[in-house]
């Protein structure tokens, strides 16, 4: 047969074979990996849920395992908007779609807000798989600098004022890929320039409350209501394979297209899992949980610190990050990410190249690190391979 | 602010508020409702689900909750791939994707296969849902009619010959909206079709394995092999709140898109419920509990009928389904069947219009009914309103 596939699902897709690399390694026991974003294993509440499992099918077995709306259970919408209201947010259960997945609520947003040539801001570097989703919509993506304090907000006005941009995507908190975190003085800069603009924001935070140093900053959900929509997910605060990621959405227009495009993907969200979800949210403190995760990979972090101290050579810089699950090292001149990449693989290693997370930039001399997950042997052996082989080609 | 929603996303979109409706119906305990596709709930395996979920978390709850492949749990591929193998289709489980329910890989080969202006072609009247997913991608599409014994293939052939369309969906079993079943003649002369054509089948089959009587057919992948995509759910056998759908499609190319775009669109199906459902699956006997389904529904659609016969005036026809969850109504001439279920709905019974399920005929005579969901009391009562709305039209 003759087929032809869509235009859309035939553009060369840079991003890829990056992230099929990632999920290789991540299926793989004999690989040493950085290259994801897995959440430890040992902070999975294994036992609470399947004692909320078990409620929620005793109680509420029918409902769990029928049909259900698109828009999510509304006690989880609600316990969801609960925690935005004491930051400060403004948010009610009405604005909150439950998606499967965050990712998922990146396409939602995608399709409908671009148009093909619109003209999309992110953070250079960017979120690799958010860069993914944009590219199926044919936008032109202009990428902003960052900076160790943020987005940098005189290019941010330049690039608006240039632009006309539909949206900006931003991870203010513990920045996939960089680990950076925007302080409150750039928050508020960039809330201003958005503010003048007719510029929506999609602000991602799957990392936020994962932080173990520093003070947390407002939300641009706090700063720019409506206009900002706000993504979250219990990916990495409970749970990634339950697939329970959200948006908030407080413009009306957007949101109504938001739930009818999510309805019309598939119909709605694993009931099962939202109601065992919002059970074990009910009969445990999700705070705590949080805080010893936190302090799990606040030790993680340290302590492959301590092992870049110890086995990387001079020359190398990491970002220290506050929270989340990434650093970024940047390499001395002249070495490429993706060689050592490729080569920590043949030694067993796998970790990401900077190039995924950029839209034009390639051969940079940057890889980001996964810390969260691993025991301590298992991030000091990878590290010291690691080590050597960005020795080899320092030689 | 002024927001600026796409193209895509700014289309008339016919169907949706009908589907609005049939949810707001199922939503609202005081209306009794023929509209969804509810599974009645007296069929779902509670206890045994809480057994696997117990069992699940205890042997294997950190693979539950961690992130996982794109393409879906392998040992419940496997089963899937095992029950196409016992009716003689040729699919290994590497040629699967777990899908959230089959409504999400109607999305995925869409967004695979569909360029603007690309033919498609379509059962007249075919699902709505199918339709509304069709549109965001801006097919032509071209319906064939479907008659009592299946498709239209005289048709066909002059559609295929017309339009060389992309694919054409179909749904050979206890179709949705009409309740109606492809006879092997009519399979056998369509694949024929199919194959001297250049045209893929994109075969729908949530209801197959619910036959309460006569004999069931073979499927478009048994005769056509690679030509043909077959989606498939556990939501109507099992439970449709897990939202554990697949298409199996074993052509390389089509394949491989699909599972980038699933990945992508949101990574991938639930860890938890595929794993709990496998666990169920390996401890029940999957054929026993639809064999007892299907007897349930075969009651329920001989209630349906009876009081049909009983209510519903001279001159109102209705399909005499063999499996499945539909019946398809036909009124009077003249009479609309939007206009039967906006009164009915104001006597407190939904159903859903004709109209959605078709392309570009409007004010139909022609009502679709579910059967499936309901006690017989329920069934009762709401078939005595309708016959009555029905009469006052015809006065």
């Amino acid at each position: 047969m003759d087929i032809v596939i869509s235009k859309m699902m035939s553009k060369p897709d840079f991003q890829s074979d990056f992230l099929a690399n990632i999920l290789k390694a991540n299926a793989n026991p004999d690989i040493i990996t950085f290259a994801g974003g897995l959440p430890n294993a040992v902070s999975f509440p294994v036992e609470a849920m399947d004692r909320a499992a078990d409620k929620v099918l005793k109680e509420n077995g029918i409902m769990a395992l029928q049909y259900s709306g698109a828009q999510g259970y509304l006690p989880l919408r609600q316990f969801i908007a609960e925690r935005y209201r004491k930051k400060g947010i403004e948010v009610d259960a009405s604005q909150i779609i439950i998606t499967n997945g965050s990712q998922q609520a990146l396409d939602m947003f995608s399709a409908v807000m671009i148009d093909p040539g619109d003209r999309v801001l992110v953070e250079n570097p960017s979120y690799l798989a958010a860069l993914q989703t944009f590219h199926l919509y044919d936008p032109e993506i202009v990428p902003v600098s960052l900076r160790e304090d943020g987005i940098d907000v005189g290019e941010l006005e330049k690039a608006i004022r240039e632009n006309s941009p539909k949206f900006m995507y931003l991870i203010p908190n513990f920045q996939n890929p960089t680990g950076l975190t925007y302080t409150e003085e750039v928050r508020k800069a960039a809330a201003e320039v958005f503010r003048n603009s007719n510029v929506m924001v999609l602000e991602d935070d799957p990392y936020g409350e994962l932080r173990f140093a520093g003070q947390g900053g407002h939300s641009f959900g706090w700063y720019l209501g409506e206009q900002c929509c706000m993504l979250g997910t219990f990916s990495k605060i409970v749970s990634p394979g339950m697939r329970i990621g959200w948006i908030a959405c407080c413009e009306k227009k957007v949101f109504d297209k938001l739930l009818a495009y999510k309805a019309t993907m598939d119909l709605h969200t694993n009931m099962f899992c939202q109601m065992v979800l919002f059970q074990y949210l009910q009969d445990n403190d999700l705070d705590e949980h949080i805080a010893r995760t936190s302090l799990l990979y606040k030790q993680k972090v340290e302590f492959m610190l301590s092992c870049i101290d110890k086995y990387f050579p001079e020359g190398v810089s990491v970002t220290r990050p506050q929270g989340g699950m990434f650093m970024w090292v940047t390499l001395p001149d002249g070495i490429k990410g993706v060689d050592v990449q490729n080569a920590a693989l043949k030694k067993g290693v796998a970790v990401t190249a900077g190039d995924p997370f950029y839209e034009f930039e390639r051969d940079v001399p940057t890889i980001r690190l996964n810390f969260s997950n691993g025991s301590d042997e298992y991030i000091e052996k990878g590290i010291r391979i690691l080590g050597e082989v960005i020795k080899e080609f320092m030689k």
